[in-house]
């Protein structure tokens, strides 16, 4: 049984049927058709506005593409020290802006304080000698498995504002975090100040589906010329559009993401109590980061129970990670091992 | 019926099915998992060598990684003036050299000649304010829908490999050369002196599948790290794998390849002795670029045949692309319709 | 005796002395300087409007700069094929605008033709596979030492302006060519519609000196952070601002100019009529491009005079420039010498 | 009075008198002159080694061109978190690597120290999603005005070679730090480890003369092309190697330097005992950085001595630099000054 990663398991029946069912007949290729379209369509309606959505097989993409419009290459993003753009995806931001610098943040629980950031915006200095913010980058559900509220995204997005700043959205995990607030996908990003998300469908269910969503739609105009540069407009788009098809649909994306928030939660549940563990983080959304015995951890790898050690191959911090299929039984067996190997 | 391009039809059922079948059960992501391994394996032995195989979804990608390991930001690369990578791909070669030049050579039917190749490169200056080339690019099959003969390819990356250079192949269309030629992929890529190959799988009946196949193993080390920073490592690698597990399985890369090639044949027969119409290049793989009276092509229009007309919309010359599932049917309908408007 | 180049020879003594001038006492590094402002503020003077002035050391620097606040990354720079942008800067453009591509046109004498450009504009695909262009560049005077005329200059920019290009000269001879035409600074640039300059002193009588006028100043917002990224703010700016303060007081880079011009029309009166000897291009600045005799070459080698073989070493073919210090003694001696080996 | 900087001082009459003397007659541009070969070499002598050396104008080229060539985009640079390439040269590294990260690490008084590294070179992970370390860059003297001792750079050597990275100094006050140590040139960078050096003569009574010394020489093959690339290729070259030759003749460079080591140290003694008075590091080079009451920093602004607030205009936290013409009555009178602003 494999917690590593929400990307370690499968697609989603109901989007590979999808595929399977967009695949009948020829339509013009690069996003020229109508599946294409609907599922932009679907995107932006999702959100209750008029966004311009592109479609992109990859998170690290979308992610980049976004600040490649934002920041121009003599400028900054501002973002969590351990945020995936800084820590995780090999300089792609750095690459697709052009060189532009990122400026890490420290933040409990994998969030960005506004105030460290209102520092960092206030100490900016002008001066052609030196490097100034042009955006900020929130994750969420962030790194920590952690989801920021409906105000204190406002908070860091109006004073990203106020400073002149686009904000950035990394929704890897964005369904995950919809699902912990229960509120409208509007709300936690456009309503609170979010100029362009990166949101994923990947890690909750599809085979490699994300889409950049622009609500600052003046950030557009070049998105899709950079999109083909990085080789990233695939020519059978179609295939694309009908995993967010089957995603948006039935209320799919969102069920999704609140079954594997409720299995991270019964799993927390399961191994908070255990002799020596300690939960690192409020478990909001489906990943869990608990520290524990080194004697359980060499239990469960025995046991098969798969898992990244989070700091290093010597950690005894691990992250484990639920999925739209991780099963209760699953979830269970996990934490009753775990109990067994503490001696409990 | 759609003679636009190979990548407006969708993909083939074996190819689906292997993608459906590849989704059980939770593996490594980002290709740690034994079937990109596997798939990996299958390419560098349909190769007959030990190539480093990388798997992407994007053939500008394959084209542009490859060519970022072969030339530094201050050389070029030599290619037709029509190719793929000069024309077509938004300057992704640039993007993903670091600002590296295209040489862009004219050449009959798409191809690349010798002679002229031979003179650019003894025309190189060696001197600091000089772009001087650092690989050759060739596209098999061609832009034009020509195959270059063995010796051709090999007399290309002799020059280039006396003058230092490394050889890309472009084959976003390889498998219909290789059909076309009947000879081994690797008679017509390594053995030849081909350095690395951007393999495609999308154009043949693939969802979005290509491969980079570097024979010279030398241009390996950096790759991974510029196929990650670039956004394109998948995490769910398994799908690209099925794709191409399924793809040179029972040979059916090439028999995909050998149909359309073979109705491409059979629509350049069909069409040829109609009056006015004049075939521009000769139909050696799946492609036939063919002028034709405006009154024929208004008239296919109508009948809803697409196709695209090449050099602009009032262009009477037009493509017309056979893909692996097209119909001998849908072929004779064509040619039956274009002489039925040239009034035959 | 060296006719080479305009960079073989040294620097204006009053040009030497203005920098000595400038040397007393402590000021404000990076350009925050009085003198800086006042050279800034007598270019924009020179050119009777409000251009936004920035100077550098370096003529290749000028050209990439003015050219990367003009093109994005993903579109095109037209220019002659033989421009110095293209042929000699080792790919600065390209690297300074994060990859743009230079899209080279061939014309006589070293000059643009407006119905090439009006072709390739026409031609220009707006979809995303494309690069379109940005900017048109033209050298003035030309790398083929002719002269644009004002109303060539405002055709080019008329055609560029209603595609939407921006319009960049290279003015490293800029002054040959004002003195050439006996125009006004003002007339041949912006009243042409040129909105930035690449205006060069370095070549006409300075140690290192260049300037990039901005007359449309809605390029000027990054310029600086640029320039600074770059590398190319030099600490005491002074020194750069007291080359051009002398350089324009008192007429005096025209008359250089004006000087190595009417040398350059001397030399080319006393080649013209030697046996076998061809000048290539009208003599309009200060370069003259002639075809002699081998023999006349090898003995003009013999004697001691420096030029360069334009097509490489066995050319027959050389470049021969006159500077703002060439003396009519060196050109008659030049002359002389020429005639005699050509057994005149 | 000015203590802004040693850029706000003009240059030593021994350059100028260099400058005009190399004036005379036409020499081979671009540094294919006697000159500038004889500047190179007379660098590598005084390094006692075979270096390969280039000139360039400005101190931010060379630090961007040495790294460049150490850096891949993929990998990053470490340094200090209050380093010139981290802080003050607009992100010019990121620009010349192609979007290298850099790793800043903290360290009191300016300089890294070597546990701090190893700590970060040893949790370098080498998988693909992670930007890992390729060269450390350390700044000699410091921008705290602080020295490292040959063996702290040995240490950091060492550490460093022994992860595969390559060792970069910025040596914009170089000259400064041979002459508060004592030592050879040689025995503080290529004998302690260093691979290459920005060797800085513009703060130290040059106009504007820096040379990139590679000391490992296979750093070398590209970066003339790197050089030409970035616009930084002087044609009038010899006026960059005439700075040099007069700057290194005669122990004239370590004169300076000693020079104006000597006048911050009186300066330093001169404040240190005032009220209110905190020197914040210790004073080993030609820069005194100290806190300072308001009322005395008001006081001798209005007496016109200029400086730098550090952090900000609203700072008590003040630079104070000497130069190499600085004079011991200008010191003693800002000491006298602040006594009596303290009402000392």
């Amino acid at each position: 049984m494999n917690f590593c990663s929400d990307n370690a398991v499968g697609a989603a029946d109901e989007i590979l049927a999808a595929i399977a069912a967009a695949n009948d007949g020829a339509v013009m290729p690069y996003g020229n058709d109508d599946l294409t379209r609907r599922a932009e369509a679907a995107i932006a309606e999702a959100f209750e506005c008029e966004a311009d959505v592109f479609l992109l097989a990859s998170g690290t993409a979308a992610n980049a593409l976004c600040l490649s419009v934002m920041a121009p290459p003599f400028r900054a993003v501002c973002c969590h020290a351990q945020s995936h753009i800084q820590s995780d995806e090999c300089g792609a931001p750095e690459f697709y802006t052009g060189g532009a610098k990122l400026a890490p943040l420290e933040g409990d629980h994998g969030k960005i304080r506004s105030p460290d950031l209102q520092g960092l915006l206030e100490d900016a200095n002008p001066d052609v000698h030196h490097v100034r913010p042009a955006a900020v980058s929130i994750t969420q559900s962030t790194e920590a498995g952690t989801v920021y509220a409906i105000d204190e995204i406002a908070e860091i997005a109006d004073l990203a504002h106020g400073h002149g700043l686009k904000v950035h959205m990394d929704g890897a995990r964005f369904a995950n975090a919809v699902a912990s607030l229960g509120c409208s996908p509007a709300d936690v990003t456009w309503r609170a100040g979010v100029d362009a998300l990166s949101f994923g469908a990947t890690k909750n269910g599809a085979l490699a589906a994300e889409a950049a969503v622009l609500f600052d739609r003046g950030l557009a105009p070049t998105f899709a010329f950079r999109r083909m540069r990085g080789g990233h407009l695939l020519s059978k788009s179609r295939f694309l559009a009908a995993q967010f098809d089957a995603y948006l649909s039935d209320g799919r994306w969102l069920r999704f993401a609140a079954h594997a928030n409720t299995m991270a939660a019964r799993l927390a549940a399961g191994i908070e109590g255990i002799a020596g563990a300690r939960i690192l983080h409020p478990v909001q959304a489906n990943e869990i980061f608990v520290s524990l015995p080194e004697a359980v951890l060499s239990g469960l790898d025995g046991d098969g129970f798969h898992f990244y050690r989070w700091e290093g191959e010597a950690s005894t911090t691990v992250r484990l990670v639920c999925a739209f299929n991780t099963s209760a039984g699953e979830v269970d067996a996990f934490a009753a091992a775990a109990r067994r190997h503490a001696g409990g």
